[in-house]
């Protein structure tokens, strides 16, 4: 099928003036080869594959490096320029027509948890080489540089894109990781260079955009029976490590009245968090998901436990809102339950806001599909929220079933896999002709 | 001091005619040396002194074997006939004047805790040589044989009682403990014969009777300001394990409505644990001491959290009452949160009585000294709970500050250190004119 047939110029039909956009509306017609897409996945999916039918490819492990290979012989095949910088990242690149417009990127990772699936990650790096792909073969000329990117080492900590971002240190590169080996090795391994790093950097403005396509992780979609997810942007993380000290008083002779018991104090606690976090409207979350407990013994009152509270949202005032609730509560419960309590704050990852434009861009073009589409914030971390500190960035979820994740039961159906892509390859469209 | 001139005939004024007892006054008047009774402590003590004032005197170890040695001098001294029997348990015996007398037995152990204090076994085991010691130097003539004993390895497992009752199994025996040695080596090493256990063994009614001396190991005397604990029987233990299975699922995408969270239900049980033992009458105590949750990360949901649910008392029919309330809540709590519960019950010691005439004999014996007293359960175990198998047993419990125990910072008063000693002499007295 030759789609060339469709290529003329003239105004969209679907709104992209609103955003100031003028697009031959025949480009928007060019589809991605849904078959060559799932039958890639499956290529990919079978690298690495464990008895569970899930992947195992731990970033920079002989699987991740097979996987890379995969991925750079299709860039060869869509006849991109294939380059690796110096953090890792695959670069899959198409020329544009304009001189000074800068790269619209798009993308994804494939290293995986140890048992995880094959859409995550995998997906949205397929669906780029093929949208660069289909859009070559239609004779689309590109004004931007359209560089599809596979980001090195999303699981273990977004390596890869903070390289890109130029936050890769020293000591970050330094650090032994669980196999034995620096991340600077790890790097060295897989074809980075890490001793010039700073060559892989970019400033805030080196990009038009960054776009980024992914299962989503949560079955808020799957539930629903919404096409398309529109991330409005990753949430804010805050850890918060609290510690509850009774005393370890022996179970059988002291008397119920008599106890500082730290595990009454810290089950109230864990039900106060879920009770205020579920008081509040709106997507945030909050969650106790590490507790232990001292000296832990049957026979033994608890005298020490330490928990999580995770409080994830879009907003850090709203997290800060929460938290301040949380902590009048629990110091309450543990004054009435003569514990002492001591907390404090552990983690703060910002949240990365997508840009409103590129929001925009995606609804519209899962509506030019007939798609139903919902903004929703991203509840986990991906690359793209180290992007969006670059250049303007937005992501496109699709469902994944039951909203499993991170295990062989991962699953996205066909029809969705598809989807995702076509909303990638007319975003990427719109974008390129502002 | 010669207490000799106290000795005549006569009938108690102290109402053991209560019990059908006809005992010499005068008798009653002998009491423990206190200054010889302390000194005798505080030498004990320091043989395995640790770092913080605490004691170290592991079973089978160098200090216990010291320790021992140490007794067996006294008993020596107190011209007792000194016996190591087939379990590694030490008699120190002063025969009696009716040949067809059963034995008193009296006593407790001195081996301890990583870091214990100096009284708990300690207290029993030299008041007990005490008791013997001082009626030998009044010329008191013992009707029933008089034994001071010592019991091997109370704190990992009652090991000599277990053997004075026939209990120790070849396979016991054969089980490596955690020092490397199996238990029959362990019991060679300290003057036992593992190969002839059999030789330790009594059955049901061999003794006459069984009184123990302890600190409480809980602060009701101590809050309370009552001198003398009167204890009715060693409480049942039941522990039951409860596994909760909920879904473990990212903390960040999973909604707070779509979440089964083990930990939220476990929380809610470890809260109505609580709840229902406190709101039944009685000594009985519930404590949930072990919790362990899965996988146990701040950014996942709770899967699986298993948790102990202890119960004491000294009723199987209360004990089970009051599991029986907590299994339908904790049902009832797993289905509205649509987690998974699964228990069963991996431990059951049933409770030992005291025996009424000796409960009786030690209340008038702290009475006749002008001491308060309680009746009282004992939540913590002790080689008594073995002998009440074998004969009439007791127990006597003195303050311990602040209820402390298995700690450096166990305390008993010197005034009470002597009352306990006195009233196990007077109880011994008492229970020898039956």
């Amino acid at each position: 099928m030759n789609r060339r047939a469709f290529i003329h110029s003239g105004s969209s039909a679907l709104g992209v003036a609103a955003i100031g956009l003028r697009v031959p509306q025949g480009w928007e017609r060019i589809i991605v080869k849904g078959d060559r897409l799932q039958d890639n996945l499956e290529r990919l999916g079978a690298i690495g594959r464990t008895a569970e039918g899930g992947v195992r490819r731990l970033a920079f492990s002989e699987e991740d490096i097979a996987g890379r290979e995969f991925c750079m012989a299709l860039m060869h095949e869509a006849e991109l320029d294939v380059q690796i910088d110096a953090a890792g990242n695959i670069f899959g690149r198409r020329a544009g027509t304009n001189a000074n417009a800068k790269p619209i990127l798009f993308g994804s990772h494939i290293d995986t948890v140890p048992n995880g699936g094959k859409y995550d990650g995998g997906l949205g790096s397929l669906a780029a080489i093929e949208t660069v792909q289909v859009l070559g073969e239609h004779g689309y000329r590109n004004r931007h540089p359209l560089e599809a990117v596979i980001w090195c080492d999303e699981e273990s900590g977004l390596t890869g894109s903070e390289g890109y971002a130029g936050r890769l240190t020293p000591e970050a590169l330094a650090r032994v990781r669980t196999d034995g080996l620096t991340l600077a090795e790890c790097i060295a391994r897989i074809g980075g260079d890490p001793t010039r790093i700073e060559g892989a950097a970019h400033n805030a403005g080196d990009i038009a955009a960054y776009v980024e396509l992914h299962p989503e992780q949560g079955g808020v979609l799957d539930r629903s029976g919404v096409d398309i997810g529109v991330v409005q942007g990753i949430v804010g993380i805050s850890h918060y490590e609290v510690e509850l000290t009774g005393f370890p008083n022996h179970a059988g002779t002291t008397p119920m009245d008599q106890r500082q018991d730290a595990m009454l104090s810290a089950s109230e606690i864990a039900l106060a968090v879920n009770r205020i976090v579920r008081s509040v409207a709106g997507t945030h979350v909050g969650t106790v998901g590490r507790l232990s407990v001292e000296p832990n013994a049957p026979n033994v009152v608890p005298g020490l436990v330490r928990l999580t509270v995770e409080i994830r949202d879009l907003s850090n005032d709203k997290i800060d809102l929460l938290w301040d609730r949380i902590r009048t509560d629990a110091e309450e419960i543990a004054r009435r339950q003569d514990v002492e309590i001591n907390y404090e704050r552990s983690t703060r990852v910002a949240p990365a806001m997508a840009d409103s434009s590129v929001q925009q861009v995606i609804t519209e073009a899962a509506s030019a599909l007939g798609l139903s589409s919902r903004a929703m914030p991203s509840g986990a971390g991906h690359d793209a929220q180290v992007l969006a500190s670059i250049g303007p960035m937005g992501m496109i979820f699709v469902p994944s079933v039951g909203g499993i994740s991170h295990s062989p039961l991962e699953f996205t159906e066909p029809e969705d896999v598809v989807n995702g892509a076509n909303v990638l390859l007319r975003s990427v469209l719109r974008l390129d002709r502002v």
